[in-house]
């Protein structure tokens, strides 16, 4: 779009580009968010108009489009890709009375006058010699100049409409600071909480958030800043390798020397400047890393262009982050919780009712942030809501959980979980052992953690309710009714009825079946909810598995393996290609396991047709004919039978074989075998059953049948 | 390209793009030079190395070539789109075993083994999460810290191994110079004889070329400046509305920023900093220009945010330029000529042709520089050709010449062409007038710059020459033996040897005829010419004309109308509209009246077959059949038949006519008619006439003609 750009702004076109800024594809692709793709954009004569929060992105979606019909400057409207594109809170929704209030109808008209047509020709799009470009590129001038000004104006028009007021630069913190951070989008509102939380303390620490971005007030930046500043910290989020620094931090700079020039006396003294990275490709940006930038600040010589968040340990850019340091919030702490889910089973989608129950039903702000796998369905995913009488401004991840849930057991073995649980908080796990049974069934690390913490631990056999009534891997009503019941965010009726309502709404378009059928999930959870009465130690004979086996190669125990287990962001620098160049034939190692059942061979009903290994979307359901002498040092149990249609074939052995591992539990095997026995039509080929109870036979028979070579 | 690019870099992938950077489509599109759409690449983590002339841009091709297989950052080598593109110069060309020892062997291979290939399997073009895209895109740091000295260690190879020396910066100008100028690019080259002109008459000047702007080399930046600067000014040849600066200006001030912090006693005192903006589009930046720069800087308070070379009236952005300053050559002064000649007409090649002739038999530099209006064919060129004995860094068009060639006798009317020549100066004119009737031809204008300038006036009838040897409208080799043979920049004999020796080799391939017919060129032209001698007096009755007519609209007349007339560069910022909409239907009222001959309609021969005005691609042959009493009022001449065919035609009367003004003499109306009068088979309705002494009537009839209404 970026050549498109230029024209649209050199024409003077009112637009307002909406934009959930993401990162660009350099060593690697990157769907997440930073400020990448914005700031490839900030030469076009695009205005930028950057909103830090869920409410603002709606908002400023207003302000710019009001302010570009006025202006005349188009406008890209910015947000963080992800972490406010895809974050649910609890907002005051603009009414349309208050979005025409603020666009009058004659800059409407003039917009629409300003349109092509035969009724009044008139010619665009033409091409200029070296005699008038120039001039007639110098033209916008006075555009760009009022730009800002008009910017303000709609804010403050904004503000006495619908009561939140907005400046080009608001500034947050200590008036009389002396270390002040600049920066915009999201990170903004945890560095808010930070500096808030700190100048309360009586640090002299303050923020700049830049609202406007382009065309940039020189101004308004310095008349946002405290005049005791000493030193200012400009944050970036994005990366231009070969540059002096980023463009906040050579803005700043500019603006700075500007100022100094024209007017010493502005400030107590000429600013240090400094720039530094975080957050790119959407990483954490959190409280103990804005406390970092702070520090940096304070010390003697600051690290200039650094990075925070990540441990540089090749050319040493990154800040040291104390994690001891926490944002004591108090009364107005708000509650964690954390769930996690297997893509597709319905987690997220409940949980997001779940925010709009609770944002609906109480004064609470609520804030939903929901992390994905790009390997979307059948991989983990983690929802991390909070809920809490302030505003909620903790642009991150939740780090310690009030109510840790997870909805999939084999979860258990592969991931820390209760690491993030909070001392005394609640542990819900969808399980297919009851009170009295599961403890023995979870590894022994996990027992450790409940027991150290003294963790309240429930379970409820989901997979067993949705199942007999109907409701496949749709486990969510089930476990969100859990939620509800344990967690005591509110009252348990109130959220009933409430999940209740939501069933009738969502289902309802679905015939009277469904919507009972999920009705009666919530009841059958509130019945089935069992709390595990914990022993005093460590029992279990089972243990956590390490992501990959250990004769995977070095570079895929170092790691693609702690990227498996969810511990990527304690990589440093030193471990990665510099060019993005990996090893390939690695995925032989991760074995995923998700599937609570996996296909089991029926030898006697199969007619070997060969449907379910063909139609297998993960490939995990492999066929072999084998002379027999290879049964011989079969393991116990592998099965086999003789193989049909004669010809080559003929005296050959037969095996269909799951990789237990590998399979995802999907049931198209299943859908796919005719089963045409003729003895018992309905009989078929391949069953699904429970995984747990057959996994360890089944992987010895998968890795003999590996060995059987191909014919 | 631009994303592409990220992911070029951002996988070390070694490759050189050569750039002829251009102007971006805004208000009107641009196909001219300047540096926007190379800054849209800045933040891309390609390598910009900028060459300011066509020697650099030569020895940089190589110099980037071998920068990128070492350092595995791609480069964008890049140089002005056509002030240095399309400039022809001198130069010492690199050889095959120069460009062997700059590239070696080893660092080709090591390139080839990082290309993909099943031997070799390997993995590129990954996804990466949050949890490890920020480590990953730090890890090229090391690649980027390395890369100028890199490409100064390639420099210092290529200096040793050719002779000629670069920096990353490279300084010229007074060695305690206060003011200084920062830019890359062609201006750079025009700026250098500037400063070099006033160093040496002691004023304290520089300028710091930049050659590698990415990645931007602080160290070596500030290096380059003179400890005694106090104030700089950073020339920026882009424009990014909404910015605070240019690109340059925000990096100068971050260098400049950075280094005060860490080290005070660099400067003398803390330089002041502006920036401005100059020949966008490929407007002129000459030496007043960059004088007009200097002195900016000179003043107590220094405009920031300028433009130099054009006159903004509109915000004031413009510096005020001494149209009488003039770098003094002395004994090194070039040879200036100015040709104009119609697009296609063959002028520009045998300029260039001119230019190689010069520059291998003497030791002069020779420069070729060539203004095309993108109209194209049919429209005027304009030659400027340079040849001295100094290196020529004049990277602007001539303003003042010795000797000056007009191709095209109408332009007499329409343009000043010798406001250019200089006192005691040549005039070479194509007339199909000769020596002793041309004088009362010419417009009194013509006349009275002629006898005011005392300038040796002569003819030629390269016209008639063409074609009487069969050469048609390509009257080059001509013009260009007459060049040579009154101008003396070289012993006539020699460069008419050059010249023939030029014709085998251009004309060898397509038989002797042609060759013969352009040898006999040469003959002829030497024959032909003829010296006028000059009255003392001005006598003619004719007058140059007003680009447009006194009717047309205003727009018309103070913005269209100066620039046919080549005087857009004068025409100030508030002339033209703020979004680039101009009126439509505008074309009418340019009569660009370029033909030499025109073609004249036979009624006796015409079989109304209505070819002519079908295949005119110019739409200027038109038809009409109309009743027999809008004769009655007809201008004398004016040429009617009775209409052929019956029916709706019957009785009504028949005309072609030529718009003779719009005509351009291509001559397809010719070739189309059939002419099949049945008594005289070869005889055309349509044939060319020589335009000048029929035009008046035509014009006449033409406008009777479009006064007949359609039937």
């Amino acid at each position: 779009m970026i050549p498109n750009m230029y024209k649209i702004a050199g024409e003077l076109t009112s637009t307002v580009f909406h934009v959930s800024a993401r990162s660009l594809a350099c060593q690697a692709l990157s769907i997440f968010g930073d400020h990448s793709d914005v700031m490839a954009t900030r030469q076009t004569g695009f205005g930028l108009l950057c909103s830090n929060s869920v409410q603002e992105a709606m908002d400023f979606a207003l302000i710019a489009q009001a302010a570009t019909l006025e202006s005349r400057v188009p406008f890209v409207h910015f947000f963080d890709g992800f972490r406010t594109s895809h974050e649910i809170q609890k907002i005051e929704v603009l009414s349309v009375e208050d979005m025409k209030a603020m666009l009058p109808d004659e800059l409407v008209f003039a917009h629409r006058r300003r349109g092509l047509t035969p009724d009044r020709p008139m010619l665009r799009g033409t091409a200029q010699n070296p005699d008038v470009y120039f001039q007639g590129r110098e033209t916008v001038n006075t555009f760009y100049l009022q730009t800002p000004g008009i910017v303000q104006k709609v804010m403050d028009k904004f503000a006495k409409l619908v009561g939140r007021t907005y400046k080009l630069f608001d500034y947050v913190g200590h008036p009389e600071a002396e270390r002040v951070v600049v920066m915009m989008g999201s990170g903004a509102e945890a560095m808010h909480e930070t500096v808030a939380y700190l100048a309360g303390k009586g640090e002299k620490v303050g923020l700049v958030k830049i609202r406007l971005y382009r065309p940039f007030s020189r101004e308004a930046f310095v008349a946002a800043l405290p005049r005791t500043v000493t030193s200012i910290a400009c944050l970036d989020r994005t990366k231009e390798p070969g540059a002096i620094g980023e463009p906040i931090y050579e803005d700043v700079r500019t603006a700075i020397g500007e100022t100094m020039e024209c007017d010493k006396t502005r400030f107590s003294r000429w600013p240090r400047v400094i720039g530094g990275r975080y957050g790119l490709g959407s990483k954490e940006f959190d409280e103990q890393m804005c406390k970092a930038v702070l520090d940096n600040l304070a010390s003697a010589q600051p690290k200039n262009h650094f990075t925070v968040g990540i441990n540089d340990d090749v050319t040493a850019t990154s800040l040291t982050v104390d994690p001891s340091f926490r944002i004591d919030y108090g009364e107005a702490a708000a509650h964690c919780a954390m769930f996690y889910g297997l893509g597709s089973d319905g987690t997220v989608g409940a949980n997001k009712n779940s925010i709009k129950i609770i944002g609906d039903l109480t004064d609470n702000y609520a804030q939903g942030y929901f992390v994905y796998d790009s390997k979307k369905a059948g991989s983990m995913t983690t929802s991390h809501l909070r809920f809490g009488p302030a505003l909620i401004r903790s642009t991150y991840l939740i780090r310690t959980a009030d109510f840790v849930a997870c909805h999939n057991f084999s979860f258990l073995e592969k991931y820390d979980m209760l690491c993030h649980a909070k001392p005394g908080g609640v542990f819900l796990l969808n399980s297919l052992y009851d009170a009295f049974t599961v403890w023995d069934k979870i590894p022994a690390e996990v027992q450790q953690q409940i027991i150290a913490k003294k963790l309240k631990f429930y379970v409820i056999n989901a997979v067993n309710i949705a199942e007999e009534l109907g409701l496949g891997a749709r486990i969510n009503t089930i476990m969100q009714t859990a939620f509800f019941k344990i967690s005591g965010v509110i009252d348990t009726a109130v959220a009933i009825d409430a999940i209740k309502q939501a069933i009738h709404k969502s289902y309802g378009s679905k015939g009277e079946k469904v919507v009972k059928m999920n009705i009666d999930a919530v009841e059958r959870a509130l019945e089935g909810i069992q709390e595990v009465s914990v022993p005093g130690r460590v029992t279990s004979t089972l243990h956590m598995q390490p992501p990959v086996p250990p004769h995977a190669p070095e570079f895929v125990q170092t790691v693609t393996g702690p990227m498996i287990a969810f511990k990527g962001d304690d990589l440093p620098v030193s471990a990665f290609p510099v060019d993005g160049t990996y090893p390939t034939a690695t995925t032989q190692y991760e074995k995923r396991n998700i599937a609570v059942k996996i296909p089991i061979w029926d030898p006697e009903a199969c007619i070997q047709c060969g449907m379910c290994s063909v139609y297998c979307p993960h490939a995990s359901i492999r066929i072999k004919a084998y002379p027999p002498s290879h049964l011989e040092n079969a393991p116990k149990g592998f099965k086999s039978t003789d193989a049909k249609g004669g010809g080559n074939l003929g005296g050959l052995k037969f095996t269909v074989q799951v990789a237990p591992e590998d399979c995802t539990g999907c049931g198209a095997c299943v859908e796919m075998c005719p089963g045409k026995n003729k003895q018992e039509p309905d009989r078929k080929a391949i069953n699904m059953e429970w995984q747990a109870p057959r996994r360890e036979e089944e992987v010895a028979h998968y890795n003999y049948f590996l060995s059987i070579p191909d014919p």
